[in-house]
């Protein structure tokens, strides 16, 4: 049995390994685009901002580990076309060269690429590019182009798009002594939050002296004589920066060319469609991570590009291309991002995206200390908790803390009890643990339910249309 | 409608706080034995160790808090009796007066009182007490006269037990600079978790310069010229210290005295016996917190004295009383406990409990990073898995790490899978936070799972007796 695996990242690692873990008379190949096998995209900004000093570090494994796992690995191969027919894979070396190599399975986890937005001077033929001072990010060797440009000494920079990795390079490039502006299109900060979460990452980045605009669409970009120009709009008019470099970090779109290409069907943004078993459509093909639809648990199909999702579908279609029978049992969209001293989470629905569900979603903030206040250094996590005000569902948790607040492990509790449909009135039943320096008789995530409850409790009896506040 | 609650610790609180919430119509009295209504029991060490300054600030509310939320306060008055055809609860006051306090509804939440040890100059009509130096610690009144101690300046301590309580008192001892000896009669301290992890425990007491002595049983305390004689045996022979203090503090059992001699039925360990609304077997009669038995989800009755719980119980009865329908859904013996820089954690069932209740339990020790190791400061987090080896449940966790590594939280993850009954497998379904600064795509509680599948996987098909290493 050999088993074909394209990609070398979170989805075809994991599929790779997996399958050699169910099946070690397996063989498997993995065909990889590039020279870093199962690097860690999301530490990147860690790279660049100098707390990971070896970019090798990067690595979730080496290429010594992964062989020792049974993997025999095609680096700086690019995969062309698959043949279905023969159960065969066309790919193009490093030198040029090409080959057919043949498989029983196939998984395809290619992945996705940076969205290059339509600002003037980043399209067509004459491209700004890295030589230019103009950075996309999202490869080592994109990784190792902004590196050199770096040494290069830049003083300012302009990064486009306030989501998580632009926000974690805000940092890194302001741990790197330039000083940064940060150009977001909508009207705050870290959109995938509420706004008013949004508002405290937005402080966070000013206090660190990052020079935020939001509300601001960057057109175009050129060279001058000393660096670069950057042109916007603004709601109240034009606006014009002079920077030394410009990341362009606005989010990613699937990689699907190759499985297209063979026919298979694609789904939310164009992703590749696949089942819970991480099937594609086309028989003995799987695929898996950036470059497939994911399964929400609770909005169902949904494009939701993230490393945690990428590893356990990877896993499942490496298990299911061995002939094991595994699922993949759904995404919450959970996720984290650390900003300087700020830790943001989410899990679940937000209020709008709860409504459009049809769900009658009532959303209360409250701000419990992490821990007992009589003991040192205790802060409020702000939690904003959305429920559905008719069923008492719990349907998502949003929470902001300092560093050191656990936020990242509080989210934890409430995706749990999300996967397990919980109401907000049964998070209060969960046997949580306590210590006055790192908790409460009740934590935070259950004075939060409380805090929703209550509220909740003040309402008119008839619930439609039951709403504290409007919704952003 | 007049709710009269008997004790103004966590559970006679809750109790009375939930009444009012529910049925803001009710008349709450809470008869509380001393000055110090809704004080922090878990914050007292807190509180000798010099981190709270103001023991004022020990206390979840203020007087005024609970007389704002519609509670009367009849401090320092004792409740001596039930008379429950009558309904009335007879008190005696601090000058010693008598009265008769008529109610509808009653919940009890008298609390534990400190076990004291069969140790000679410990009990009888000589025992040794606070002006000898000699100290129990569990209410406010024995934790001033702990401070006026302390004032005194002695240089060394002898802490017998090696619980949480105990541990905790360790640390603050130090902080005050004495000289600490801390003995335990069993083979490890913190004898909560397994020995392994109890000698992580011990290591780090012993990093602090506290002299950690187990398998010692102290027979004896006696004043000396200048201070304390404390004489002990162990399995080589006797042993005997000279100390300027010695603190007790091996445990608590239930205060139970009012409510049996009102004829209610008592179970486990003599706490009282309650139903899941926490009502005892007298009619209009509701207990909770440290005086009854809890439900444990997985051990069914036992008697396990914890604030979590006693918050819920309490919320429970309180509800109850006034005429709702609430129910306590049990405990998982959730627990976390900080020593010096370590965190120690456990939820459910460790193997040799797991066992006695008939599973096939296997327990798996692995060290995952608590964060991805390329970014600075990530240390491993050892956890112990039990899960059936038979059925793959999940049964218990426990967890050691360093403060910072989100240990306490962590085990909250745990505490929601097995309140869901997860297989183990399943944890790794959970959609989990990750950013590399704090966790890992599969987070530290999935990495733990999936090396207990991994060690379980190399087992022989036939199950019994499935063990990878001696129960302890």
């Amino acid at each position: 049995m050999h088993l074909v695996v394209v990609g070398g990242s979170d989805a075809g690692i994991s599929a790779g390994l997996r399958a050699r873990q169910l099946d070690p008379s397996a063989e498997v190949t993995l065909v990889v685009a590039d020279a870093y096998p199962n690097f860690s995209i999301c530490g990147i900004p860690y790279y660049i901002s100098g707390d990971v000093v070896d970019w090798r570090n990067l690595a979730h494994r080496t290429r010594a580990d992964l062989e020792v796992a049974g993997l025999t690995l095609r680096l700086d191969t690019r995969a062309t076309r698959i043949d279905h027919d023969r159960r065969e894979l066309a790919v193009t070396e490093a030198d040029g060269a090409t080959a057919r190599i043949g498989y029983d399975a196939l998984v395809v986890g290619t992945g996705a690429v940076p969205v290059r937005p339509p600002i003037v001077g980043l399209t067509g033929p004459d491209a700004l590019g890295e030589t230019d001072g103009v950075h996309l990010l999202h490869t080592m060797g994109e990784t190792f182009a902004l590196q050199r440009a770096l040494a290069r000494g830049p003083a300012t920079a302009l990064i486009v798009g306030a989501g998580y990795i632009g926000l974690e390079m805000a940092e890194a490039l302001t741990a790197r002594g330039i000083r940064v502006t940060q150009v977001e299109q909508l009207p705050e900060v870290l959109p995938t939050v509420d706004p008013e979460l949004g508002a405290l990452v937005h402080d966070e980045l000013t206090r660190h002296g990052v020079d935020v605009v939001t509300g601001a669409t960057v057109t175009q970009i050129s060279r001058t004589a000393n660096g670069l120009s950057v042109a916007g709009t603004t709601s109240t008019g034009s606006i014009e920066w002079d920077v030394d470099l410009v990341l362009v970090v606005v989010g990613v779109r699937p990689d699907t060319a190759l499985l297209t290409a063979a026919g298979v069907k694609t789904g939310a943004r164009g992703a590749v469609l696949v089942d819970d078993t991480m099937a594609t459509s086309l028989p003995g093909v799987w695929a898996a991570g950036d470059c497939v639809i994911t399964h929400h648990r609770q909005l169902g199909e949904s494009y939701l590009p993230l490393g945690t999702t990428a590893h356990k579908q990877g896993r499942v279609a490496g298990a299911n291309a061995v002939g094991s029978h595994a699922r993949f049992h759904g995404s919450l969209g959970t996720q984290v991002v650390k900003v300087f001293d700020l830790v943001i989470a989410r899990t679940g629905l937000r209020d709008h995206e709860a409504q459009a569900r049809g769900h009658q979603p009532i959303t209360v903030t409250s701000s419990p200390d992490d821990h007992k206040a009589y003991y040192p250094t205790a802060y409020p996590i702000t939690i904003r908790l959305t429920g559905d005000a008719t069923t008492g569902l719990l349907l998502g948790a949003q929470l902001v803390g300092w560093l050191g607040t656990e936020v990242s492990k509080r989210v934890d509790t409430y995706a749990a009890a999300l996967h397990h449909q919980m109401t907000v009135a049964e998070i209060s039943d969960l046997d949580l643990s306590y210590t006055p320096p790192l908790g409460s008789p009740w934590d935070a995530v259950q004075l939060a339910a409380q805090a929703w409850e209550s509220q909740v409790a003040t309402l008119p009896a008839d619930p439609a249309p039951r709403r504290l506040r409007p919704v952003h």
